[in-house]
């Protein structure tokens, strides 16, 4: 059928069994074809298309509420909600969203990114419908990989414990993003093979006929016997601890085993968990191939091979770069341990893991376990890599404070995709780290101005032994600056001299480097000398150079990819004034008070006004007012 | 025994039951008789005598590491490693920390305060201890209130998927704080009552033989029935499924229990859990006959009668003036909904969960959870009041970040124990929070001069429709003001002038408010006038009211209760920069970048300089300046 006419998903209620799965061939063709072209969450959303599906036939939405945990897996969603129409601008600049997003569709109940939140969001919808005495139905659908979060737990707990109303999806997949890790996984593994629960409640009731009478002495037990045999036959056990009713497992490819437990799953008064088995990448082979993660979120890729369209960036993807070099100390310094919370693909740890198999560790989606692990190894004088992305980081900021900055335990944190992340859009953005680690004490926080110079900083972290040290870099790939052979040490607190200058000094660190030297030499030109230096170090900054520069009364001009609030330039402005600089002319560039959406980063940062023409015409104001006074 | 003889643990090796027995009387009653003067956490304390003196018996302290979860019941091992003669120092300045501290003794090995990082912490030793090829044993102590919360539950699924050899001690008393909340807590009570896992173990042995041969057909399931009569007979299925042997549950007041456990736990190569049954104050009565948690963590009593001794302030707790104005507010708006993670006496909710049981949620101690529930609550038009200390709001960022101010939802953050909270020291310091929230987009952020602005605050926060709205009010009493009868809403980002001046302003809010107007008055004797402000929201700051005093060219302290470093000074700092006013004469009064101990709070405003005094040569050295520019 014609995608594009759907406006709601109403018109399912009419369909066959049989024209649903020739709906579902052309939902797939429509994902296949249109990521290849734009890329996106491609796998997880071709292995719920019958399940995105049989939902929105069993239920109504919006009234009844379906609740995306995690989100990427939500085009089929927004396809049969009237927005297949959008699929060319997905993740682009002003386009559709990767992820559930309210303004887009009253089908959007929930706006989702990180992972595990949706249990916790759904019990505060059951919670307001009992109160207001409404009837509706809540169906947060959650991930195998996604429930390894704690927050998914005290979920689970709370939920379980009041009997609050709902319908647990759990899309089981046996994979998050990368291969799921921990014993829950195991549990699950051990569902999965354990048969239909309605099968098996059959065979319960023959069997509880055959039980012999026991002798006295045992009689008690006797009857224990008979109640404990739902043991067997309920592979849920797990969660029926918890209070919930387990249905399952079900394939979650077939109509008519899931419109049967859906309709089974809406008459329980409690809570209810249904557990579906699902294929990642179901319909495409080189995605169903996919054994590592590769298909989960792609670029754009040949549609007849699966080949990826090759980015022209030769440069070393960052996260590679900084993983290779903590596996090249490890080779010397046994100490090293790396630590990911379910992203070895990400943060490009598959080679650390191959040589150094029993100091890896993939704790699953796990953020704060994984911060105070990593500090419990600290406490041991071993050399904990904490690979984490900058907004996941956010989950473990508790940890950071009380555990690892508070008992000063030297850390390594890797935080990666700092600052804007393009596609991924608000909930992605790494643009807060800064804010919320510069106010830690004892922290050490470092942004490289090159692939070079972070494989130095990578040496000097794994070299430091006072305390927490941080290394934020960006998304995507280097400059593909020459590579020194020896790794060095760099002085904690050191900054550096880009370019000499005397009109104006800019600070700034990372990304934003280069933009600042685009704009020194447009302005050398024009006869304004500015001085571009790399403060590499964060926090400390490098007081001795700070302190030169604002005693030549030069105007300053921070600029940073992170939030102004708190940030950086905030940094710099408290240190001018306690060092007794009340004069200083400074003006700070970044990332204002407001959420940043999806689009490339060249875009958003246009959208902000964080380009060289507004850095030269800052510059070129101060410039002339330095000029006014003197 | 005298107890200020100990020096180290390593005495018990050579006591019999009998002189054990005769030590936990010692212990208690220096206990009792120690806190009843300086106050402390003696409920946690007196349950877990037989259990501390059994470890440190069974194991070698510091090689084998004994973790102990939240940590405030740790005196008794303090005690045992010789530190009896400093418990009339107690939680006071310069004194013994009321939790393990590593400066103070080998034996903490694991520095703690809030709840469940002890087991993320034993895996990092245990991996260490594996990794250097290293042997000893690792032993995290945890409470049933603790293994609610999200990051424990991570570490269980990890450490049962990696089979680490430690032995878990789940010290299960019923109640963390209050008591405690959830299926889990639930499943535990099964435990309880299902009787030991020893005796079970036999009678299984006689009941398989008993067990018929069934037909051909069900010859499969008839193997299976047989495996699993062990989910009868072990009530630990629950952590069995996680990878964990399960053992107990143990009379954890009984000696030859613990050490036929403890020994049989030391042989098992893998992860153990080992359950014990404990009673909180244990020994003595008051303590022992405890409901909800009073005796959990007092001041100082009378021995005898287990009176408190009370306090000479009269004037209304802030937890119970915001409490109960939410619940006056409650009775005229449906939409209101408290939410506690584990706090509901300390937040003062008694009240609110008697008089609206409906509309109460303690969820136990699942700060995440908590954030998202309220988050998942405001969507549908309810009205959430998210009850949390400053400090434990630090577990809920990333949830505060993503789902509440990004979907920029109606919920109001009452953040209790805001500023220094004195005796329970560094890990409970609410002194981060301006840092971490003024950051973040969309939030208001506000904290009252006094209780009767407090009633007025909590009306505007549940009236406000536009986004999260918190208020921070301190530990402790109000000022005894008059308070109006009538609520009314103050316009969001208002300050009040308190008095005028023209010499210079004090910027500041709170709990600091005193300090300032004290200040003023000595100055104004000595012909000093100044402005004093309530800066009542400090975020939105008033920009009206602050670009007046600017373009009065007044020099500007700032005073806030909270680190310096990103906080509200710097807010003041970017804004009169931003504003145009560089040459703007500031100083910022407030804590430094360093985490400060324990001790009563005023004994730490001085230390950290922030006292009447220190305001008062600020402002003299600042009108100084002043009039030598004029």
């Amino acid at each position: 059928m014609d995608l594009l006419s759907i406006k709601d998903p109403s018109f399912l209620k009419n369909l066959s069994i049989k024209e649903l799965e020739s709906l579902s061939k052309d939902v797939r063709s429509f994902l296949i074809d249109k990521l290849s072209q734009t890329g996106g969450h491609i796998g997880p959303n071709l292995g719920v298309v019958e399940l995105t599906i049989a939902l929105h036939k069993c239920f109504d939405s919006p009234k009844d509420k379906i609740i995306w945990d995690v989100g990427h897996q939500s085009y089929v969603h927004k396809i049969l909600t009237g927005r297949a129409c959008q699929f060319d601008t997905l993740r682009k600049h002003k386009g559709l969203c990767g992820f559930p997003k309210m303004v887009e569709s009253e089908h959007d109940v929930w706006e989702t990114g990180h992972s595990s939140t949706s249990l916790s969001a759904a019990m505060g919808m059951a919670v307001a419908r009992n109160l207001k005495g409404e009837k509706s139905h809540i169906i947060p659908v959650i991930g195998d990989g996604a429930l390894t979060g704690g927050m998914a737990l005290e979920a689970l707990n709370h939920i379980g414990h009041e009997k609050e109303k709902m319908i647990v999806i759990l899309n089981d997949n046996e994979m998050s993003i990368a291969p799921n890790v921990g014993a829950i996984h195991n549990v699950l593994g051990r569902m999965r093979t354990a048969g239909k629960y309605n099968r098996a409640k059959d065979e319960l009731e023959v069997l509880l006929k055959k039980i012999p009478a026991v002798g006295n002495q045992l009689a008690g037990t006797a009857e224990r016997i008979k109640d404990s045999l739902k043991y067997m036959f309920v592979p849920g056990m797990f969660f029926e601890e918890l209070g919930f009713t387990y249905l399952g497992p079900v394939d979650g490819h077939n109509y008519e085993d899931l419109f049967e437990n859906l309709a089974y799953a809406k008459k329980y008064d409690g809570p209810v968990l249904l557990h579906v088995l699902t294929k990642k990448g179901k319909g495409y082979r080189p995605a169903e191939n996919d054994k590592i993660g590769t298909w989960h979120g792609t670029g754009p890729y040949k549609t007849e091979t699966g080949d990826f369209v090759k980015s022209s960036n030769t440069a070393p993807a960052w996260s590679s770069l900084v993983s290779e070099t903590v596996r090249r100390i490890a080779r010397d310094d046994k100490r090293v341990v790396a630590i990911t919370p379910a992203m070895p693909v990400g943060s490009k740890l598959e080679g650390f893991a191959k040589e150094f198999p029993d100091r890896m560790f993939d704790v699953g989606i796990a953020e704060q376990h994984a911060a105070t692990f990593a500090a419990g190894l600290a406490t041991q004088k071993m050399k904990p890599f904490f690979a984490i992305y900058s907004t996941f980081l956010q989950r473990a900021y508790d940890q950071v404070v009380h555990d690892i900055c508070r008992q000063n335990l030297n850390v390594f944190m890797g935080i990666d995709r700092a600052g804007l992340v393009g596609a991924d859009g608000e909930t992605h953005q790494g643009v807060f780290d800064i804010a919320f680690l510069r106010s830690l004490p004892n922290l050490v926080l470092m942004m490289p101005k090159d692939e070079n110079e972070g494989q130095h900083l990578v040496y000097t972290a794994l070299n430091y032994d006072d305390g927490p040290i941080a290394l934020r870099f960006p998304r995507g790939n280097g400059l593909g600056v020459p590579m020194d052979k020896e790794l060095r040490t760099i002085p904690i607190g050191s900054w550096e001299e880009l370019t000499d200058g005397e009109d104006a000094a800019i600070l700034t660190f990372g990304t934003t480097i280069p933009m600042a030297l685009d704009a020194a030499a447009a302005l050398a030109k024009q006869g304004i000398s500015v001085k571009v230096i790399n403060c590499r170090f964060i926090k400390p900054l490098d007081q001795k150079m700070l302190t030169d520069i604002l005693k030549s009364e030069m105007p300053i001009l921070t600029i940073e990819e992170a939030v102004l609030q708190g940030g950086f330039g905030s940094f710099i402005l408290e240190t001018a004034n306690d060092l007794g600089f009340h004069g200083a002319r400074i003006e700070r560039i970044g990332i204002p008070d407001q959420f940043i959406e999806h689009g490339n980063v060249e875009e958003l940062l246009e959208e902000i006004e964080m380009t060289t023409d507004s850095v030269i015409s800052t510059i070129k104001t101060l410039a002339r007012q330095k000029e006014k006074r003197a």
